[in-house]
């Protein structure tokens, strides 16, 4: 493989143009074409490259950055060439089974071209997709053709006007009346509208409607999804008793129609119903493969997973985009220098660089984690798929959610932060909008806030460790995960006994080093909050009060402990992590 | 002034329309409108109202929040409501001497309403205005009356492409000819394009051209202010040799046309030159009404500090507008509970108390300081305007200089942080652009940045507490000051002898322990930037290099020291620095 790299594949990895950049260029004490090699790998690297030449090259996809679209302009180009990302069908269902992976790396090529693209693909294709896929039947299969041939346009559509986190609360009710095989998909009231979905706006044919289902003799059990027409696929008008609509301008993402809807009445036939995690019969018998409440919930828990994992590739782009930007700008823009006539690159100010260095190496961690949880999100479907509902399977849907509620966190936040510091350090042409920075943090933003407000999310995560903690307390048990992500806090208490003991800065350079921190840190906010817990208990209050008077230490630890998961995860990837590309003794491995 | 407020003045300070906040209001501790009258005092309240009820009324200024508006459609109309302003003649030039802080009264209102009409009428008047001013001298007097009838209108043109923060690096020259006594304004190069300068881009028809001053012979006398003519204000035409235009859209501002212009041997009579600083003769020679170089630096500073104190102001109107518009979406919006049934607003959430309360406290601190350093800058330009020569005025100049470097770092900052908390803190519905607080976001941003990169800015403030220290160290000299805002220093280092000696959480709620905390940390971080400071110069850097490696502890000091600085002026204010608005015992003060 070296040899593909010195022998110049220069279609794959050409040169650079020549530009004010070459001298920072020619300074590098490693060759950034290995580098992209061994982080992305040459099959990537290949299929990044078909998919950026063909937006190159195609005039629907030419743009000028800062241009001022209107809004109703946008929608429809992103429409178009959402649709034309499928008809170049870069990835088949074929290869994203062959290689997961390309399924990110699709979506991440999308998003740096706009993330209102990446977003409208990602939400017909994969949201709407894997939740007929992964939550419907064979009776369903007959849509997914359908969606990969754009010829029906879908959005997933749980949150409600007034309602979002608190999913318990969604009010969309789905009555079935055994009289006709239909199901009856009702919002009692405006507050309970479909609300923020994106594609309903303008362009969605089809919705995985979250509903109360509830059968005859007003036995309801709980939100199903179930696939209904809203529009029809001709004229795009709605369907009889669907209310649908555009719910306006954003922050960002205004290429993607976000929208509203409120049904009266709509009936839809029996096998609307997503029904691998519960069905009802002809007759009205609720039925469900799941004996084990707890093992259906943690089924359902690992699907929700999947629109979070693919929020932490959103989110990275984005990071990338922007520490590129600034980077490159900071190597060309001079002000001030040693005397009055020569004036140095701002990068060479050790501020530029302390602003700036440590987002281009949250890039590199985040990166790699992102692929490694996507992967193992990966695992988790394909057992869902073969109807796996062994207790590990169930174990590994808690795991993979309360990993994704909290890597979204990070990754959001991260990245919120990195671009916003990327757009100072670049001074006010931070600020103009053809340097994009702008564009990237509003688009970036919902990453902050949908599937999960990321201060709630991080409330899941701690409350799996609690769960396990508590278990442990009381049962013995051993801390255990699928993906050993929690084995590390089989030693607590015992870790904070530890003490710090490095003596030199150098050592503190062993990740190892900060990694025992982290988990020091750990176990410190779990006991801190597992006695707070506790004690707000026994004093009396409520689990609920109990809980809210814990909020703050739970946070602060679900997202210590996702710093920790992504440090122990780039420490694997040992010529990296430490900051000192030794790309000489990497080349046995290429 | 009491009876005022019950015997109700409902003109004045009406009731709140009833609605959902109703039950929150109810419960309030203290009175709002005598709070109100506290903080502002009646006549502030009148003048306040005045023009939002003007702004109210008057169809100009209707506007659909989150509407779609073209660039050219949204700097239009704010060109027109920015006339209709002074058309409405809200402060004379008597007023504003008169009461001084109408101005930032009048600019904060203009800035609730839209940020862009604030910067766009700010810069004309108060920016392009006080340059001529203050710079000028009496044969510019006549510009002054046709700024306020806007028979012209203004910029202020500093930044170049290539140059902002390295202001001695500007490269537009103004070449005097004694032989037709005038000044030849030239860009030499595209980089020296003026650029980046509010009102430039489509409308302004005059400039204060910053330029090196150079004379026969050569002799160059760094930058000076210039007043040139460059569109006709008839046809808004360019005049001849001008090349300008308009840099196109930003991340916020957008109704705001900043511009660029570049000056082809552009010829202006002598008396173009504002002429306070430094003067040319008829035949060519540079005179100089400051015999000290250090007092002449120190007073153009003092000129430069109006636009920091003025960013204070506008950075803080943003905080208002967003923690209200979180804290009432608060305060409405429920979500889970102790029930399933019942919901509790997101404001009873000690998360989202954390999360937001701590802003509404920086914005009263941030307010009531941001109008004791307004008030100091008055001072300042009194001193400038009656042509006050002694080293008082010029020590003023440098510590309101120091001031407002830090402050409009700290102000604008907070801001972005706070701003993007209560997006976040409103979920899905802050993304919203109708909810406002994206638009405050980008409005708010470039308050990080024009005017000094805060960074750089920071690093002013340091180098001033360095050099009074370098003065202590080797003259002897006592830490003094004309506002006192450094005397505290005097006590260094004996400061860093103190112990932390409070025990309990409820003491901590003194606001002197908070100042203590601070002036121990500013004289470390004092003590450990010198050494270091030194340290570098003695193992062979020059100055330059030095200064670089210290930077990161300069700039966190500079930032520190503000932060104690805004927490002493609150404390002057006892009653709402701690946290317990004990409103009973204010009433014998109103």
């Amino acid at each position: 493989m070296a040899s593909t790299v010195e022998g110049g594949d220069t279609a794959l990895l050409p040169e650079f143009p020549r530009g004010p950049l070459d001298a920072y260029r020619a300074r590098a004490s490693f060759s950034w074409k290995e580098l992209a090699l061994f982080t992305e790998g040459e099959g990537m690297l290949r299929f990044k490259k078909t998919i950026f030449s063909a937006l190159e090259n195609d005039p629907l996809f030419a743009r000028s950055p800062g241009a001022d679209l209107s809004l109703e302009k946008y929608r429809e180009l992103n429409f178009l060439r959402c649709k034309r990302i499928f008809e170049y069908d870069f990835l088949s269902v074929e290869d994203m089974f062959k290689s997961p992976l390309k399924v990110p790396a699709l979506i991440q090529c999308l998003g740096m071209y706009d993330s209102s693209l990446a977003a409208k693909y990602l939400l017909h294709s994969l949201v709407f997709g894997s939740a007929v896929y992964s939550s419907g039947s064979e009776r369903h299969l007959t849509y997914i053709q359908k969606i990969f041939r754009m010829e029906i346009f879908g959005c997933f559509a749980l949150t409600e006007l007034s309602h979002g986190s608190n999913t318990k609360a969604i009010r969309t009710t789905a009555h079935y009346d055994p009289a006709t095989e239909e199901f009856i998909i009702h919002s009692p009231d405006f507050e309970a509208a479909k609300f923020w979905v994106g594609n309903m706006g303008k362009t969605a044919t089809h919705a995985v409607v979250f509903a109360k289902l509830c059968v005859p003799g007003d036995q309801c059990h709980g939100l199903h999804p179930f696939i209904v027409q809203i529009r029809d696929p001709k004229t795009l008008l709605p369907m009889p008793g669907v209310m649908v609509g555009d719910i306006g301008k954003k922050l960002g993402q205004n290429g993607l129609d976000n929208g509203f809807a409120m049904f009266h009445k709509v009936r839809v036939p029996r096998q609307s119903l997503l029904n691998r995690m519960g069905d009802v019969t002809p007759e009205g018998t609720y039925v469900s493969p799941f004996k084990d409440v707890r093992q259906r919930f943690g089924a359902s828990l690992g699907s929700l997973s999947s629109g979070r994992v693919s929020i932490v590739s959103l989110a990275i782009l984005n990071l990338k985009l922007a520490v590129a930007i600034a980077l490159r700008f900071s190597a060309t823009r001079r002000q001030f220098g040693p005397t009055e006539e020569e004036e140095i690159p701002v990068l060479e100010y050790p501020m530029q660089q302390w602003r700036l260095l440590p987002y281009l190496a949250a890039v590199y961690a985040l990166d790699h984690f992102s692929k490694s949880l996507f992967l193992d999100l990966v695992e988790l479907q394909r057992g869902l798929a073969s109807g796996d509902r062994s207790a590990r399977q169930a174990e590994l849907g808690r795991e993979i959610h309360a990993l994704a509620s909290a890597s979204k966190p990070l990754a959001s936040w991260t990245t919120q932060q990195g671009i916003q510091e990327c757009r100072e350090a670049c001074g006010g042409h931070g600020y103009l909008a053809m340097n994009r920075l702008g564009v990237l943090r509003d688009d970036n933003d919902p990453n902050c806030t949908y599937e999960g407000d990321n201060n709630i999310l991080l409330q899941q995560t701690s409350n799996y460790l609690l769960g396990l903690l508590a278990h442990q307390v009381h049962d013995g048990a051993c801390f255990r995960s699928p993906l050993k992500s929690v084995d590390f806090l089989d030693a607590y208490p015992g870790i904070l006994d530890q003490k710090f003991e490095v003596s030199s800065v150098a050592d503190c350079l062993d990740s190892a080093v900060a990694l025992a921190a982290y988990k020091w840190l750990v176990c410190y906010l779990l006991r801190e909050t597992y006695q707070k817990l506790n004690q707000e208990k026994r004093s009396g209050s409520s689990d609920f009060e109990a809980r809210n008077k814990c909020q703050l230490y739970k946070n602060l630890w679900g997202a210590v402990l996702q710093e920790s998961k992504v440090l122990e995860r780039a420490s694997w990837w040992p010529e990296f992590s430490v900051n000192k590309p030794v790309i000489g003794s990497l080349k046995s491995k290429l």
